[in-house]
């Protein structure tokens, strides 16, 4: 029999989200009905949005319930089959959540090529972190060149793959990253043209001297101090992607000071979900394969070991401690 | 001999205009040259967007030069013509400023009709603030049968028609005015649904009660707390049409809380400023002008005495002293 191994959410963070709010509960792995498939996760994919599923307020998604498995995009390998659509070896992205094993009716899955990219990039580049960052900067900054686009969380999984196809747009490209090595990386591997790093102090010099000609579009991931420094210098016309606001979802007050530009620049702000976009996703995903399979769009992973790493991971993740995509290898 | 009185701006606000930022300055009325025309103002027109064009400092428009006649808008008659396209007693509206007398080469003015509908309502309902109303309302906000569209300063010139032409569409329309009297008007005069009074002090509970279905439209003339208040209560894939923030027109800080929502309830929200859409003037004047003269659409005035009167008015308007389009009556 095959033991299964997932967290559960067992408290609301007050707050931080902390480790005891999860609970890691064994059991035997789900026996499947006609029509269903069982699958073994090899990887476990840790994102922002999950720390707003843990509370319960208003948003854009129901809140995760106490005492179940902790959602969770996820890759793996169908094990036990009594679907017609699959066989066992297939290879599957889904939502299977923080576990070693799901059971999926197919329509929850979907199977991909682990030939054409690395498996892992399925839930990154060429995932929903993909689709989102393709989604904020074709369908709504809609870059052209010769603008300046900035990015922050420039170094994360959306932030390092919408900075690449402002680029690619021909948009002068900056990134906003927490510390120097990050920063590094988001010029001289992701290819932008500058990176600000938040932590040094000197947010807006430093904003300035990356913008001269001042911003035309902003992917934003973060919230807070980087927004209203953004917002000061946002050209007439500009484009604000509302993609995340990390800054803010354990709670904090975030106070936005500079709001007065959306009037004065006449900016366009545009909050979204992709999930909400489905329209896009397969040339979306089309896209960025073509791309990652080519080798034109670099990315980056932090990997975690075993299930029972999960939640510390995702709490490093929510203060900035992984270098791109946050994974969990579950194998 | 004509003699001319027109208000220069003398100096810059620190803080809170004031009257002596203003000088009345007499002179000759201007001499005008072949090709030009010489109109005799018979109202001016008082907007919230001239308190920015006080400050010397980054908006959609260049600011107001010390030393020279203020900005504004005017309906009058034309007195002297050198001009083929223009006869003495054409009626037009244009931009001549604070002052009694203003020339023209006629590519700066309008000819109107005063037998449609009253002179004054081309510098009010079938002028820049009805085509504000119209550009944020049909062209932003789009409101669709049964949503709920909320509309600050709504008895103001542009607020009252924003919101008729909400309800035009089909949408319950909430107003958000200062006092109970202009509530009342609101409500009975415009035909709004109902109308926050936010002045009371239960900003939040009248809102709720008059928005039980949530917010999925929301005209900003004001930001400050009606902002914050109304973006905890949008709907999913609601829009803002941001024309105005008078509240910070001073200078105050206006921090903004509910930035969330933008991201939770996935909103749209965009500045504009109506001279920047001359596409849309001659359909909307022309609808604007049938409403009018049909009665079906109403509006208000505050008709200050006399060009001395124009400070004074101006900064009552800034104070929200008005009732619906602020204007100066010159003759």
């Amino acid at each position: 029999m095959k033991m299964n191994k997932g967290w559960w959410l067992v408290s609301r963070p007050a707050g931080e989200a902390r480790v005891d709010n999860f609970r890691l509960v064994e059991s035997p792995a789900p026996a499947i009905a006609e029509g269903e498939i069982l699958v073994r996760n090899h990887y476990l994919s840790l994102d922002p949005y999950m720390r707003g599923r843990m509370d319960d307020r208003k948003s854009y998604a129901l809140p995760q319930p106490l005492n179940e498995v902790m959602v969770g995009g996820t890759v793996g390998e169908v094990v036990e089959t009594r679907h017609p659509g699959f066989r066992v070896g297939d290879v599957v992205v889904g939502r299977l959540g923080w576990q070693l094993y799901g059971k999926d009716d197919g329509r929850g899955v979907m199977k991909v090529d682990p030939t054409r990219v690395p498996l892992s990039a399925y839930l990154g580049a060429v995932g929903m972190p993909g689709v989102t960052a393709w989604y904020g900067t074709h369908h709504i900054i809609a870059p052209k060149a010769g603008e300046t686009v900035v990015v922050s969380a420039a170094s994360g999984a959306v932030g390092s793959v919408a900075g690449q196809l402002a680029r690619r747009a021909g948009a002068r490209v900056v990134g906003v990253a927490g510390g120097r090595d990050k920063c590094r990386a988001v010029v001289e591997e992701f290819g932008f043209d500058a990176c600000v790093d938040y932590k040094a102090g000197r947010l807006r010099e430093d904003l300035a001297a990356a913008t001269p000609e001042g911003i035309d579009g902003y992917f934003e991931n973060v919230g807070g101090a980087v927004l209203d420094e953004v917002l000061a210098r946002m050209n007439a016309f500009g484009r604000i992607a509302v993609c995340g606001l990390i800054a803010g979802y354990e709670g904090q007050p975030m106070p936005v000071m500079n709001f007065r530009s959306v009037l004065t620049s006449r900016l366009l702000v545009r909050g979204f979900i992709v999930s909400e976009h489905m329209d896009v996703w397969p040339a979306a995903l089309e896209g960025l394969g073509e791309l990652v399979a080519t080798g034109q769009l670099k990315y980056r992973e932090t990997i975690a070991q075993g299930i029972e790493a999960a939640p510390e991971a995702f709490l490093g993740l929510l203060k900035g401690r992984n270098f791109g995509k946050q994974l969990v290898k579950l194998i």
